[in-house]
């Protein structure tokens, strides 16, 4: 399968590439991507990659960020780049790479376990996770051509300890590579509609 | 208590005042709104509405759309109104309005069926509704002053049949007192970070 991983020079994107690569033929997408670049908060740039990447049977996205911030001190502008990056960015993905997707193929979107178990600073990374969520779960049951939809909730993985652990008081960290497997179950498995919960 | 009520002529908005004004005084807000005007897709509409009203004990909100539309017609326009009313429209009343609410006041906001029982053309709306749901849950661990945040997930309401009926096909829709008593549930209450289903 060609599969078009946005994201891919990330901690989760790089271990889903090493899943992946065993037997997918895997094109890395990003700001800075090594095959084709691309800014998921535009819609250009995001039409842009998909004309120049042509059809594919799988478009797996690890890329989106919010702004953490107490709920007292988060703005509307501070709640703008969870709506335009992890929220909008993950939904422009598919509403605009529909057409690019094979029959049968897969979108496999990223949410996160902060909408399920709170964090402070959390709020506005939770929201775009439940929309995402919500989004995989409704479009699922009226995606064409049998195109599957779903996405991964990670915990804190291991591997971004270190630099983010702090918010994430009493969690118990997984293996990245634990994660990357539920976006392979995802890619080369049946379901539909799902969000694989690696907790 | 002094309730601000946003959406309060619509049909669920109604039943709501009906129910808590017997107990509270009720401010009416809406784009034509009879003590207060807003349109809550702008950030200084929401503003003036605030420092008009002053403080209040309760801000309650059923005021919101989205588009009606197939995934595959779906565009990042067309989901601009989801994302700009049922979504931030929620989320900045809350953002907007905290340094207006009491010392052990509440916000209630509003879902809605369709996140968690899907149906065809209902995406764009399940969307925002996960993400109020999850914001709800993750900002109530760090509201301040004692204020509590919740949002109510109403079924179709047996009062929408006639307009909305043929969009749920199957559904068992309820009274909307029965979707109205949530509001009275999370405004006199002592709960929060909950989305009362009310299916
Ligand atoms: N790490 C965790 O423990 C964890 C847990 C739960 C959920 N998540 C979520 O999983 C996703 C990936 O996390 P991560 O830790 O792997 O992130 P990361 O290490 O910071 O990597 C982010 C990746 O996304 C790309 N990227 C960033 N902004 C982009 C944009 N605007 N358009 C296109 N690509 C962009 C980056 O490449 P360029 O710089 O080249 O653009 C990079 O490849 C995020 O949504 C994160 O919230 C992570
Ligand atoms: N009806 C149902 O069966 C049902 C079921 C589940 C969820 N819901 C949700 O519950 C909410 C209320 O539904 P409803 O059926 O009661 O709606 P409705 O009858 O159409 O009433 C909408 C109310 O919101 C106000 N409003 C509309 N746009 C606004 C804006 N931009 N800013 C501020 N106020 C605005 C309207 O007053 P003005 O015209 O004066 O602005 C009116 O008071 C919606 O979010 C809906 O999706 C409804």
């Amino acid at each position: 399968m060609k599969v078009l991983l946005i994201g891919a020079s990330g901690t989760i994107g790089k271990a889903i590439a090493n899943e992946l690569e065993k037997e997918h033929e895997i094109i890395r997408a990003g700001r800075n991507g090594a095959d084709v670049s691309v800014d998921n908060t535009s819609v250009e740039s995001i039409k842009n990659m998909y004309q120049q990447v042509g059809k594919v049977d799988a478009v797996v996205n690890a890329a989106g960020g919010a702004n953490f911030a107490s709920v007292s001190e988060l703005t509307p502008e501070l709640n703008e780049k969870g709506i335009e990056s992890k929220l909008k960015g993950q939904i422009n993905l598919v509403l605009l790479g529909l057409d690019y997707v094979n029959d049968g193929g897969s979108f496999t979107l990223t949410t996160g376990v902060m909408m399920d178990d709170p964090i402070p600073l959390g709020s506005s990374a939770a929201m775009a996770n439940g929309g995402v969520k919500a989004f995989v779960k409704a479009s699922s049951i009226e995606m064409p051509r049998g195109i599957r939809i779903n996405s991964v909730s990670p915990n804190i993985v291991q591997e971004s300890w270190s630099r983010l652990g702090k918010f994430f008081a009493g969690f118990d960290p997984v293996p990245v590579e634990r994660v990357a497997r539920a976006y392979k179950k995802s890619v080369d498995g049946g379901q539909t509609g799902q969000n694989y919960e690696v907790y």
